[in-house]
């Protein structure tokens, strides 16, 4: 899924990649303005969806061809929490979403982004369906974990932030320069912030909330 | 208080300017790395604090004569959080963070920066004391409210954003284009982003924790 998010000019390739990644394997999903993306690619995505209010007109008629879901302008959620609850409600049980950054000091879209996560969450603690999401971008992968693990694959040297969202959350890390084991933490705290990848693999379980950043070197 | 992040050179006049009143008002301390800003707009704040890390020793020496608060590299605490429990152990019950945002993708110490006010929310509840503080740039304030109100000065069209963080939170908002009265909205729904001022004068209180994004107007 794209969001109508920043992409940068740099790393255009890394989008365009992910996009040909992401449709050999399902479904690809234009989320409103996200369509500038693809459009500049030369590339088209499975579904469009949104309000279109930041597409013209003229660039939405070019995917004419492709499923469209569209909502009413005036609503009560974002485009991006419409894509999530549609594609849960498809049976999507892996889901990246790309574009959910900004670089231009949006930071209430950027707090919500990180937050359509946790309707994820919620939907898999009221199915016990196993579902996967995280947000990614070129450099950094965002996840949400509420009582539950993870297991992030990269490479030595990685960053791996956790930041509690709930008041009190414990942290256990494996495969980190500074490991934790059940380590209690409070929402407000920096204690968590910033460890690093020893291993090819590290583990991350959460008692709580909390919002995971799994962040590459800079040359990856 | 100026953090060590992204002050756009666009908008200088306006940090230049802030700098100003602060130093009329009270306290104006450098964390680490901000240092630069003030170098580079010929100002000097009244400490210097931080692990200085990201100060080349030849600036630092230009403020030898500045307080100075320093902390070892070697910590479990960003220079951010210091700096929090700092002023608030010399009693500040009015605090303003400059340079919380981050233009570069770094995601992790965006967050941590939003929940750094939710130390001064923990204080205020275990003291009884009032403290205000809240996260500015060139174009936003950030609140953490923790089942409490706030009032907002502002123009009308001038937008309100507020992202739940415990589970389900009430809002009640007055003086804005939706008014809402103890309305139950959830952790990642969007419903309650991108409200906006059509008063001068914008109340909000909330039940449960959420951050509060006021952004004003794109020429303001």
């Amino acid at each position: 899924m794209f969001l109508n998010g920043a992409y940068p000019v740099a790393h255009l390739d890394f989008y365009s990649a992910a996009i040909d990644v992401a449709k050999g394997r399902g479904m690809v999903i234009s989320v409103d303005g996200a369509l500038y993306l693809f459009h500049d690619l030369g590339k088209t995505p499975d579904i469009v969806l949104g309000d279109f209010d930041s597409v013209e007109t003229t660039v939405l008629q070019k995917y004419a061809g492709v499923q469209q879901v569209s909502y009413p302008v005036d609503k009560d959620a974002t485009d991006g929490e419409l894509a999530i609850k549609y594609v849960l409600d498809q049976g999507c049980d892996q889901l990246e979403i790309f574009g959910a950054f900004d670089t231009t000091f949006e930071s209430d879209q950027m707090l919500a982004n990180v937050f359509l996560l946790a309707l994820v969450s919620d939907r898999q603690r009221a199915t016990g369906q196993a579902l996967n999401a995280r947000l990614v971008d070129h450099r950094q992968e965002v996840y949400f974990l509420d009582d539950n693990d993870l297991q992030l694959a990269g490479a030595p040297g990685d960053m791996l932030s956790v930041i509690p969202i709930s008041r009190s959350v414990r942290v256990t890390l494996r495969g980190t320069k500074w490991e934790l084991t059940d380590q209690l933490t409070r929402l407000g705290s920096s204690w968590t912030l910033r460890n690093f990848f020893v291993r090819e693999t590290v583990e991350v379980a959460i008692g709580g909330s909390a919002v995971i950043v799994h962040r590459r070197t800079g040359n990856r």
